[in-house]
């Protein structure tokens, strides 16, 4: 794969259509038409069969979508059985809801190890997978192949970690730190989740654009 | 205010611009150049001239930024002294982690009041505040002018839930349902956190962006 080019916007969609699309498939549904797939999720129908042109032809003129398997051809693209090995760093409260409220497995993910710097945590755990001492993540990583890494760590931990976990061969980061990695580190994946960012985004928003 | 047109784009850099913008301050820093304040934000500079030129005249060909006259401007206008009266519904783990995370005071917001449907955790306490039973939801928001709710509950819960907050005087959505506010309700302010759509997004861009 990863020859064709899909724009960032399409596959920012992917994820929403994956989850609808696994709503009809529970729900029964065998096929649906852009137009009412458009109406549930709120796009336009022509959006939706923009989106999905990307992705061969799973669509046919007046008879709809075959749901399953445009859930299963969007589940291989977004890479849902990737099963990349993942460790999470920052056992703090946002930590530990992040290690537990995921189900990893589903998305592509492994999460095989948590690391925090307190050492009064060690040996603690979470969903039945200890809490592993800071120290041990350059060794856990080279020794287990881990590709992923979740910060749930302030911004200098982040700043101090990256670097190790680059060189130990991390690829991927699902940061909620503020620290920039995709300006130090442009050729690896990065996902940022900047919660005050976005309820800042909010008060702006109920400050301006409400009409109430 | 509310009366001049700025992009959604500019607006979601604010709170970037806001942050960045507190460490100079905090570090003492008076003025910046745009050039300056782009190397370190990964932004261009004339991107940068470009946003903060819809706020005004707070730079000088060749003298730079006040930093404090910017960092209070953007903080003016993204309200984070607006202190909206504000409830979160939803104490399990993410949301006990989303009441106890955040500054809410210094966003904006004023985090009045906790509920859960389950009776067992009322009175239970987070942060000082007791948490309360969901069915006193709407007598709560309507006696105390509640603006913003925050929604740590699961998709069935906040359809239900939405209804009665809009009706009680709410206008203003934390999101972190999958349940779609703004399809139903256009005029409200949504900000959505869609933890699991972040995470495929990544796994999307491990196995098809890195070059490792």
């Amino acid at each position: 794969m990863g020859s064709k080019y899909v724009s960032n916007s399409v596959i920012k969609r992917l994820p929403r259509y994956y989850r609808f699309l696994g709503y009809l498939k529970d729900a029964g549904m065998v096929r649906i038409s852009s137009r009412e797939l458009a109406d549930r999720m709120g796009l336009s129908a022509s959006q939706i069969r923009q989106d999905l042109n990307n992705f061969g032809g799973f669509g046919q003129q007046g008879y709809g979508y075959n749901i399953e398997s445009l859930y299963k051809e969007i589940g291989k693209i977004l890479g849902v059985d990737s099963g990349f090995k993942t460790i999470l760093i920052g056992a703090g409260n946002l930590g530990h809801t992040i290690a537990l409220q995921i189900d990893y497995q589903k998305r592509g993910f492994d999460l095989i190890g948590i690391f925090d710097k307190k050492e009064s945590l060690s040996g603690q755990m979470i969903n039945g997978m200890p809490i592993r001492s800071s120290r041990d993540i350059e060794d856990f990583c080279k020794d287990n192949g881990v590709k992923v890494a979740i910060l749930c760590v302030p911004y200098e931990a982040a700043e101090e970690l990256v670097p190790t976990l680059v060189s130990s061969g991390v690829i991927g980061f699902w940061n909620f730190s503020h620290y920039n990695i995709k300006e130090e580190y442009p050729q690896v994946a990065v996902e940022n989740v900047h919660l005050n960012d976005s309820l800042m985004t909010l008060c702006y928003q109920v400050l301006h654009d409400t009409n109430l």
